[in-house]
């Protein structure tokens, strides 16, 4: 198989799984991946049922985000993808969805701080939220200025340490080094939004772990010296 | 396949989605859909279990509300899906659902403001709750006041721009074009109502999204310069 | 098949359908019915997992709760489902689960009030709460002085028309004509319950429906001059 | 059958069974039981897929932690089920999962009062929180000083009385005499953090039940006068 094939397959996977595990209502979302040898882009087709979504329907685009064939009209939420791969350079795959929980806390503009391990495994440190987009931007170029704001959240931050955002009034935006990686990035978000909000409505401002937890729990899963799963596995 | 016959099987579906995709509990809710051309009515029976319901037993009615046929009683809301067809040209179907969420804002009496992106992509604005029925319109007429209640609340909104409407202390009813454009319309109500619910929960004023913002994910999907989807599709 | 044999399949039936609509958590719960003709009440046995349960594993009681065979122990509520039956002459069926709102709302020890016609069209009022028993009750036979104590709550109410009490800090118990009935209304306690909770979680006092809007719905589905569902049906 | 291959099987059963009602997310759990006849403790793997489980693959250990085979890694957290067993004679499993409700009050800081019969059927008072760790028991052996501060926690009480425990910032711990206990302590344990944190919600400080009613139905299903089940059952 080509590493075309290859990837979109896994691109394909990403999308199905998303519905799979309830993170996306109706054709809200969408996923891609970028094979970085040659710098292709494959996204999901706009608007396509999800049931009849293949391998063959996922759109090719370069990295400026244009159309390399014509068949199907690429997902609307390209150019926020092709930005995000342009700012991230360590990242394989985006994906866009709107599950519940990241998106209240999306609406909400509330950032999810690290209260407990399970955040602490996958992300280290609070999830941010982006500002709202100027009426300008908006007026501009409206889903590119969506990943313009994104990277400009995350200046100073390492995108693979904490590998997910919200974008304010909108809903979250999920990577990782592979579509698998992001799938399971945002089924983990889902959770610790889900903890997080109801954490607050108990205490509304809910006192997150420690520094030495949170290093604790994502050094023995992330670097050099990770001490989970099975060795060489 | 007739036009009665395509409508028929178009409401009946419409019914059996809106207990698949769980907007309704028990028997309470009910689909309905209209044949412009003749102006005739199909509306689910009463009190009929779901898993017995056909496209043969959907009851014809005309504008009305009047029975055009003998074999079973209709809905018991007929009579405010029959003022919501007189009062709204323009749409094809209503459905009433008592799905979860909605109807706890429709309880509450709280409107569901624009939060995010997901109302905006459907719903250009505040769904409106309506005000209570006085004594006098519920010994009078009560189903139909009903209906005239909410072609009151629409004063000067067009009800394709904001397909539903919550009934105070009673549930939501959303229409559409056509049976199947409502369902999902239905389906869209009651997730924003979930997030709108747990937006306030943490906030009990939280702030809609911009104007800029709204007209941009609505007007995307809806009107002359729709770019969402595929060409032609 | 005899009367007994058809009270047994549906008090079987209530005990399995408690828990297909997730009203049960583990054994937590049981259904039983009496036949008014003879005063034999029939209830789930004690402790056997729902897989195993047959109609004839359904344990015989005299309306006193004197088991009148000895193969199986009765549920250990017995002696407060014999109680209703005696205290409530109009009912032939008695449930307890422990439903998650509703127990909920026993542990708050917050009535449920009218708040939409969804409680409407099933409860004629406000579900009350009991009060505590005291630590003589306690001590002296709990299981009969919970049915004593529910009792109490209705002095004064018609408890075929509001069909169901939370026990303070334990959870609801939910009564009807017929073993269906009863499971019809716990799963519509269980939703009222949920939609209640989530009106007070907003604001802490929400308004009830008007007088006249209760009546209209409860009316229309109970008593002389109901219009709901197919005549004759 | 031996010994060793029915304790497999029901540690296997245990961490299947944590998925199968839903208290893991991903990964995120273990269980384990112990032979306390020959101290021997069979413990998940760490980081195999759930579907690839096997009763074979569970690795054995001693009552120190020590592995004693080589074939896979132990689940990371080891070292914690070994002091419990070391803390608690009489425990005979010991399970951690990530279920969202206990997993949020152990978030929030948040010990769960006995606010209902259900809590009292099962833990008989109020399921408390650890104290967090400091930098230097984190630094210095993590995964062992988390048993080391739950044992602190229960100094005083009797840890199959109260068969579960939040550990601060983290999520639950519980346990039971036998793997399959464990398994429905900790979906009870799920449901009353559940209806725990929804009392809280409405009221910051809910009223637990009386000590009568504790000491009731506490009462009922343990110890010698236990009236709940079958007789030999």
């Amino acid at each position: 198989m080509s590493d075309d094939d290859t990837l979109r397959r896994a691109v394909l996977r990403a999308n199905l799984d998303t519905v799979r595990h309830g993170l996306v209502v109706s054709t809200f979302g969408n996923a891609s991946g970028i094979d970085r040898a040659t710098g292709r882009i494959l996204i999901k087709p706009s608007g396509v049922p999800y049931d009849q979504l293949t391998a063959d329907a996922m759109v090719a685009c370069d990295i400026q985000g244009r159309v390399l064939d014509n068949r199907l009209r690429p997902s609307s939420d390209l150019a926020t993808h092709a930005v995000l791969y342009r700012a991230f350079p360590g990242i394989g795959a985006v994906i866009h969805t709107h599950s519940t929980f990241a998106t209240i806390m999306a609406q909400a503009r509330r950032p999810i701080p690290c209260l407990g391990t399970t955040h602490a495994d996958y992300f280290y440190g609070t999830i941010p939220v982006t500002r709202d987009l100027t009426p300008e931007e908006i007026a501009q170029d409206y889903v590119l200025m969506t990943g313009e704001v994104i990277a400009e959240t995350f200046a100073g931050i390492d995108p693979l340490t904490i590998p997910a955002v919200l974008v304010a009034g909108h809903g979250p935006f999920v990577w990782g080094r592979t579509p698998d990686e992001a799938v399971h990035n945002a089924l983990i978000l889902e959770e610790v939004a889900r903890m997080s909000w109801h954490c607050m409505a108990l205490s509304s401002e809910p006192k997150p772990i420690s520094q030495e937890l949170l290093d604790r729990h994502y050094l023995r899963k992330h670097g050099a010296d990770a001490t989970y799963g099975q060795a060489g596995a």
